[in-house]
């Protein structure tokens, strides 16, 4: 096992990271920004290096500096928790040309699920369902041509792209004609790459998602999905597992997703993101090579500390159990607690937290890091904790989220939890008929 | 089920009866002296209703103004918590005069068990092993003829006593002669009753304490026993489940905790306390006719909510499950949270609270009533809070147990959380070797 790790990361996941680390008797190396200098993790690792500016691109993306802080530290591994550099290849790449464990899967593996284009390839030759589209479309009369066969309304996607950013749905043939090249410029400026490919573009779906762990010698596992269906604007709010899909259609999706991780010889943790239409279809949309910010639902089922594994398998050790031995328990729900105005677009809310007192108790976990005093800096998302729950069964999770909740403070920048207090007790949401616009149609937002 | 409920107690049973009654759906009033009128419990009830000056004789221990409390306010039972009403059986019966429900076990059972003389023949009739000892001592020669049987050292109980208060190690005639007077005295100012039992003094054993649920109608169940030897002056700082006990001994002291408890009968939750020596003899103690303090971890490797099943038996609805789908996992370990200076013969330290910061992450647990500006009144104890952490097997719990400790932040008080940091790394404490004189045989305090 490593007796020393950096973490390419800041907020709420470094501090996670730091946490498993620390009861492994691992030592930590954080770096940071200028903006971090007084958060929580750079104040629990058991060193920090300052390795830029607050812009990302000088610091949290700055790959020299985090090499270099690496070396200097004599840390053995990295990990990049999510964002920043957890999907880029290159990176992982530069970590090995180093001697230095990336911890996560190998750069040829991010490589070939990367991009959406590829994704759709090797779920294609895994017999896995994927939505109806294309490939890198070359020009906009091959776009004219595609989205014909496809059906309007179509979806341009950069293949690139993540996170739902840079999406655009297009109805008709004028509106493509006019789309298509300003996705592509969009591509190019946002992942520097204009590739761009279609979907069909569905209305309505959940958002469900399977955990995998792989120990990059044929062996996959999954520990249950998730679903994840409240989003604004394509980035989640509200977390769940297990989710409330039929045994059958559930039990398909989940050995799709082994299926496919198995086919690239995955390692480490990654998550397989499917949608699922309202009448039970199925189709993988890409998978995430990273862990995700949603993982402790399903830390919360099972039981098991996916940061460890992912320690465990980065370090050769091999997955520490088999399928038959993931047993999942209860339900669990995450709340992202975003410093947001859910009442204006969700307009991002930095500053000073006055006064944060978290919700305890039987059922509770609190991943955050944030405290009293905590200057939230403008230059990072707006991720200021996660609140979950765990219970026996969906509906007694949702009353100990409500209690949860209603018992947080959080006093300066407003929140999304007075959203989340009412999302608990809408009627669509407390029988799981939740899809992807549920914020539009049902909350009326 | 009941709608509304009252809770006769404050600080942190207060609050963790609210949390579960909130997810329930039933509404909450909580009484409350002057001293806590800003209290988190108070903030988060419902209802709250004062009774009284700060003195708990004045408030907390006001019979006539909680029951009026109850009356008033609509409530149809109340919960007692632990300490003050909980085990006064004349308050069970009053309430019971008034058509209110007492949630806890009747005052025929309360009264039965509430002395140590009666608990002892209760446990002879019940084919328990008691310490050797003797039931209510006349005078003194029935004193000194008493330990000429069972052999010095010996020791002096309050037959009415509880928690360790009024206890006498006596290791000679001489000593005796003086003592027992004395001790009689005492008990009859502390317990208002001078009957004292006499037991053999055992220099070194294990706390270990069984807790069972009872439906009152025969059936008892256990949820697995907690081993709570880590003491100062008696009072338990430091509890864990399961305890290190070899099995088979473990599933004995078990069996004897569920028909000792089904021999009375009991109805509602309840903890059989015993001690088991170096040679593996174990001896029943007391029991505690009320959910206790240390719950917590019991309910952390069973994923079950005692308060709830409390509410459940109260209410009528019986026990919510049978022995064989009680499941124990893992291991839990709670630390109480005193505002305490170790280092001064755990002198309480009152005051203001200028900063808290709780740990959080994967397998932690947090019940506290404060917050950063709070004023720990002086009238009552010095439980700030229980940090209480979960993890697979008792070495990792410790190593996590260590990492919540580190990351807990008390600024203004003086606490435990130091010297609890110490004994997570104590050798002896480590591989489970631990008596009551742990503090003094090991941390040389």
């Amino acid at each position: 096992m490593f007796k020393k790790i950096l973490i390419a990361n800041r907020g709420e996941i470094a501090l996670r990271v730091i946490r498993t680390a620390r009861e492994m008797g691992i030592k930590t190396v954080v770096v940071y920004s200028t903006a971090d200098e007084k958060s929580l993790p750079v104040l629990l690792a058991d060193e920090s290096v300052c390795v830029g500016p607050p812009a990302s691109n000088a610091s949290y993306l700055n790959i020299p500096n985090i090499l270099s802080a690496a070396m200097m530290t004599g840390a053995e591994g990295i990990h990049p928790g999510y964002g920043f550099m957890a999907e880029n290849p290159d990176f992982a790449e530069m970590c090995r040309d180093h001697g230095i464990v990336f911890i996560g899967p190998t750069p040829e593996s991010m490589r070939a699920l990367g991009s959406k284009a590829g994704g759709r390839e090797i779920a294609a030759s895994s017999n896995v369902p994927v939505v109806p589209g294309t490939g890198v479309l070359e020009d906009v009369d091959a776009a004219l041509l595609a989205a014909k066969q496809v059906g309007y309304p179509v979806l341009l996607k950069a293949s690139a792209g993540g996170g739902g950013r840079g999406q655009k749905v297009v109805r008709t043939q004028e509106e493509l004609k006019s789309a298509f090249n300003q996705a592509q410029e969009e591509a190019r400026l946002y992942f520097g790459d204009p590739a761009i490919i279609m979907e069909k573009f569905l209305e309505e779906f959940r958002h469900v998602e399977v955990q995998v762990m792989g120990d990059g010698n044929g062996h996959v596992i999954h520990i249950g999905e998730r679903d994840c269906s409240i989003q604004r604007r394509n980035q989640k709010l509200i977390e769940e597992a297990p989710s409330t899909l039929p045994a059958t259609l559930r039990q398909e999706i989940l050995d799709a997703a082994v299926r496919l991780a198995q086919h690239v010889n995955y390692a480490g943790a990654g998550t397989l993101e499917f949608i699922v239409d309202r009448d039970g279809n199925y189709y993988f949309m890409e998978m995430n090579t990273r862990i995700q910010v949603e993982h402790c639902v399903s830390e919360m089922i099972s039981g098991l500390d996916f940061v460890k594994m992912q320690l465990q398998i980065a370090a050769g050790e091999g997955l520490p159990l088999k399928q038959e031995d993931v047993i999942l328990h209860g339900h669990s729900i995450e709340c992202r607690l975003n410093a947001e105005d859910p009442d204006k677009d969700f307009r991002p809310a930095a500053g000073k937290i006055d006064d944060v007192h978290f919700a305890g108790g039987p059922g509770v976990r609190v991943d955050s890091h944030v405290y009293t005093g905590y200057v939230i800096p403008p230059h990072y998302d707006s991720l200021i904790g996660k609140l979950i729950v765990h219970h026996d069964t969906r509906e007694q999770a949702i009353a100990r989220m409500k209690r949860a909740l209603e018992e947080t403070v959080i006093q300066g920048p407003k929140t999304t939890i007075p959203l989340y207090i009412k999302i608990m007790d809408n009627p669509f949401y407390k029988r799981g008929a939740v899809m992807t616009n549920f914020l539009k149609t049902r909350m009326e937002m």
